[in-house]
């Protein structure tokens, strides 16, 4: 099995790392516009090789040509997010060809691999690789709200110091501020909300501020550490064992939409069946109003990047 | 960290093996009264270590006073289970006094150690050992429904050719045919089960079906391999490490009731929040009437095994 | 990736078991002339799967026609072993035919997939595996001496009190009682014997002692557990990972000599570098005297099994 | 268990991403002088634990006092490293000040902790770590050649094509260009270089280009990458293994030189045995005459790069 890693900043590097702990693949090829960035990270995880609880696998820098027999590809080659920067969008101008660009030299070389996108605003990203090159399109599809869906748990988790795994939430719509937190769904160990309270004694929890929080504290990471990588490496890391391993797992990843929700033209995260093969199936799940108003405005948003990347390519 | 494993049958010597994964101990007493048995499968796991892939830590037969510095011990002592019993409760007689036994003889070297049963009948065992021994009542559980619920989410997910990981689904009550499968609370990755049907469009699934086989399977499998061995010990091991690490995770294990459900002189498992010293809290959810008859059902049947148990010392 | 499984007794089920930490394979095929066994032992770890730690794979009971497609192959039929054979080459009447059967029946359906022998005596069936039927000669190998070469480190450790991993050293022959300690090239972290105990100052080993203990305590094992099954299952995951991943190392494994030593007709552990693809080369290396006469005396029993089994088929 | 992390530049951040796969800690501390980067990167891992395969544990930036009750403490600590120094003594002025500071605040804290160097010049600085402050020695030590073993066994398995886990080779002396590999102790799984490169027929290799490597590749990747990080943290995480699972391993670390090769008032890295309670003994391997010369230069570098930093305190 072989993996393809395009570019191999923070995110790149960190899905290097992370990856090996799976033993999915047995080769992966660095692909970066720095030659020397990418010479330096594969060398420095070759050198880790040398230790004996590291696995020997064939890491290597390489060009696309090397990619024709990947079975993975993923994506996070972008131009650099500025902690300043209001939000992913901002990229949007910068990172439109260069997606553009490497979907087509992919699909140069192969039809076959599963491609995965991390790089922002990941939603048109995703979109705008699928629309702009031929390519089976359930083949396509970008960690989205992946992150956020962590970060929910996570978040109602400590407001009530549990285990976040014991929290079944998710979060769908753009990977952005405009994240739709489902709280309609939410249940603790499958209690909903109000009787997980009830029965543990505990202060409620204040849904509005959770979910103001559900983006913002990205952007806490990125503003104190400069870059987020952690969790989105071990979400996408995860994302590929579920695909390889042909688990038929439900995850909440981002792809065009068909008329989910009368939406068109647009690509975001909903819960969705993936397999091997890629996207079997997504799901436009029932929303209270205010999820259903969000998951538009999500839309619109979403739409108006494309737009805006359609413009500078 | 230590582990004591008393009883190194088939469960056992499952255990000692899926444990040293989690890297958790760094010594491990076995006890059995067949010392010949410990001492092979203490020798198996040591010739291991020569691999360069297994940790080095200390494996050994033991006895009772190795246990003075243990931080857990897992108890899967027991008369033989015939696949021809009628269930799990035939062997209360023959295992009361074996597992008073054992607490007897732990309570004399140690009060801080975390008890696990997986001696069955389950609930009654956990319920004799905290009742007639002094020891503290948080740290003594049993694994009781997490098998059931394992097995529940599988067979739902098999229903819809799914990832057991994408189901939230549990189960409470006896671990044995008056289990209680809380189909009031399942969700398909946070969809009721009538909106994920209708979603993705599969055949409706038969829950009666379901529920007559969560116990029954436990069964195929003694039946066809002459005992349950993989699926416990996984489950053992997690909940080891859920204990361990201090995670605060909510897991559907047994322990003696406090007037849940107006009930006591009972053990069963309920949702139970644990940390590294032991039971935290356990829920008394909202069940509907049939599952609320079926914990009263569970109920009467634990405490006539209690019964027969207490007859037996 | 796709693994199939002949023979799930206690090795085979605990290889079922232990594969699923490496993450290898999304599909696993387990076949026994038993097919309840390997039904049993397939539910029990499909039911694994529903808990949160396990991943999803298709783990399901199949027949040869399966094997089309796998890329691993592991064969741990066997008549039974008892304790009280005076060693593995009492089973040659009973194994020679069923190993030459599944052969042939692999090699029917595939001609693709590395197939690893762990049915003893081990040497004599891979032997006649690969000299019965029409199958790619470098695919076919044996666990052999990696069982002792693991034993042979834990011996020496145990007399050091070290950690097994810091002692280099290897066994090679016979998979039995003509196992051959290669202690001319043992060292202790790159010591060797003689300036590690100066240094350490250490009580000397014995050398005799631990020679007669390297076969010895695999039946200390077998008579006081009943069988072996954590080392030789852990053993066989390890060198599918080597080969899976394509590590090219080099392991202590069984195959056909091609004059090493000037021997034929015989098939007996040596040092072999590894690949994808199976057997790359082996070392025929430089032994003491005494080495070279066991060496002989290795391929002198291991002719009279293959002999043996030839008479049997 | 309890980690503390002191320094959360690229290694620390490592670390912390990698030591939690090994499952040893429920807790960790991140102290950072910059207050925003230990949240940030604190706050990317908890986040991560929204993912149903990471660990719920407890991560947050703290202060010295939070390491009172620590169990291993991991000092990556430094003033950042240019790629255009001559080697990592122009570290010294900065550094020396800010360990022997930072050793004073741990040990007005706890004295049981075992204390893993990581900043360079590490050698140095472990020497002023335990010369200038009251804990006890064998709890303090340096990853020191630990790096340069793995870049030694990946260069040589290089050159061969084989894995580096088949390679036995280290490095002791400084963890610098006065490191010093030790040729004369090398095996290919056992066989001295020149038996190996006969049997396996390939081209020799050049002992001095590789010797001239094994300090240039860590370079290589500082200008390429910009730092090291992986394979040092992964040499860190399995230390840290080695030590708290008590495993009694052989490891080239620094720590203080006692009269091994007439040295003293210096520390570097030789073979040695720790154990849970930090290091047991230490081995004065015969050399060559090469090595010794280099171990004796290696010693003169040290001592002069202790002799700035004593002047910088």
């Amino acid at each position: 099995m072989k993996l393809g890693l395009i570019g191999i900043g923070h995110v790149g590097s960190q899905i290097l790392t992370d990856i090996q702990y799976e033993n999915l693949f047995s080769e992966i090829t660095v692909i970066d516009s720095n030659e020397n960035l990418a010479y330096g990270e594969a060398l420095d995880h070759v050198h880790m090789q040398g230790l004996e609880s590291v696995n020997h696998i064939d890491i290597h820098r390489g060009d696309y040509a090397d990619l024709h027999d990947a079975d993975v590809i993923a994506i996070s080659a972008s131009a650099p997010m500025d902690p300043n920067m209001p939000d992913r969008v901002a990229l949007t101008k910068d990172n439109a060809s260069l997606v553009t660009d490497i979907m087509q030299r992919i699909a140069q070389v192969t039809q076959s691999a599963l491609v995965i996108f991390i790089t922002n605003p990941v939603d048109a990203m995703t979109y705008l690789a699928q629309d702009h090159v031929d390519y089976p399109k359930e083949k396509i599809m970008g960690t989205g709200t992946l992150l956020e869906s962590a970060r929910f748990r996570t978040l109602i988790a400590q407001h009530y110091q549990i285990d976040p795994k014991s929290v079944n939430a998710f979060v769908i719509g753009e990977h952005g501020k405009n994240a739709v937190p489902v709280w309609s769904k939410v249940t603790i160990f499958g209690m909903p909300i109000a009787e997980y309270e009830k029965l543990a004694n505990v202060e409620p929890i204040d849904q509005q501020a959770i979910t103001d929080q559900v983006d913002k504290v990205a952007f806490d990471v990125l503003k104190n550490k400069g870059w987020t990588s952690s969790t989105v490496s071990r979400a996408t890391t995860s994302l590929i064992r579920h695909l390889l391993l042909n688990e038929r797992s439900i995850l909440p990843i981002t792809a065009p939409l068909n008329g989910e929700y009368d939406l068109d033209h647009c690509a975001m995260s909903l819960p969705t069946l993936v397999d091997k093969n890629g996207i079997v199936e997504r799901y436009a799940i029932e929303l209270n109003e205010d999820e259903t108003r969000r998951v538009k405005d999500a839309a619109d948003y979403i739409q108006s990047a494309i737009q805006l990347a359609q413009e500078n390519l």
